[in-house]
């Protein structure tokens, strides 16, 4: 599906679901520019969109959002295996020259949408306790999730993993 | 590696870390036979000791336990993408046969032993909230685990995810 979207400031962005083989570097080229990610990270987040080039059964879904013909930001999602309704937003990210105009936000209505249309009950995040993504928990918190729990020294001592989530279905289960 | 452990009740099993084409069957027989996971999972289980079959760099870590010549139980366990120190158990089952013995607790300290040889400093371990687990949680509980966060609804409504964590590297970090 393709849908047109209005931003902030007369800004018209295209949301795309299906994967282009362009999206793998773009992907990489947004999530480098971030400067929010390691290197191994990054090379997870082109990966996944290459996976998804190989074959439509690898369970990871997007939204590309393209701006003046570049990839400007996107989102990947999938259901959890071996749970109900539970999906995982995997990645969200927007190019640092796309940023301000609620783009984020945008994409991230957009697959909660089509976490619901997909039944989905709830859509996870899982995010960093550092001082450093203050903004994501925010971006999070505004978005309407809930800080369900915190995994101490996860991804290292004193840095910990926060799941935030979001009812998303019709009966929120 | 290979070692000889002695048991309750004068049984000894074998421990061996490399994986075995017949070991792919005989663990989607043991997890199946524990009636404690969905086919899905089962499948998952069976799935993950043919990746490892497939290539060394899998990920995937194991110890099987060998009793009369018969596989009676495993663990499957390996580090944690993107964090500094973190593993994860991802599976450890014992035959019903084999059970009341100690096996899991051997394979479990066992466990621990490697991924702090690794270099590993917390061994994490996710499992359900469900009142039928109420033996897993125990179990986990004896053998040193915190239960440091639940999610709730994760699996179902009314399934949470329990997670468990011990340290295990001389740092605890």
């Amino acid at each position: 599906m393709t849908r047109v979207l209005e931003l902030r400031g007369g800004i018209s962005v295209t949301l795309r679901e299906r994967p282009e083989q362009r999206d793998a570097a773009a992907v990489g080229e947004i999530v480098r520019a971030t400067e929010m990610f390691t290197e191994e990270e990054c090379e997870v987040a082109e990966s996944l969109v290459r996976e998804a080039l190989a074959g439509p059964h690898s369970g990871y879904r997007f939204w590309f959002a393209t701006l003046d013909g570049r990839l400007a930001g996107y989102s990947c999602y999938g259901p959890v295996p071996a749970t109900l309704r539970s999906f995982d937003l995997y990645w969200i990210a927007v190019h640092p020259r796309a940023q301000g105009v609620g783009l984020g936000a945008k994409l991230l209505v957009q697959t909660e949408r089509s976490v619901a249309a997909l039944g989905g009950g709830r859509l996870w995040i899982e995010t960093s306790g550092r001082a450093r993504y203050h903004g994501t928990r925010a971006f999070y918190a505004r978005s309407g999730y809930t800080s369900a729990a915190a995994l101490e020294d996860f991804y290292a001592p004193g840095d910990s993993k926060i799941f935030f989530v979001k009812g998303v279905g019709p009966a929120r289960g």
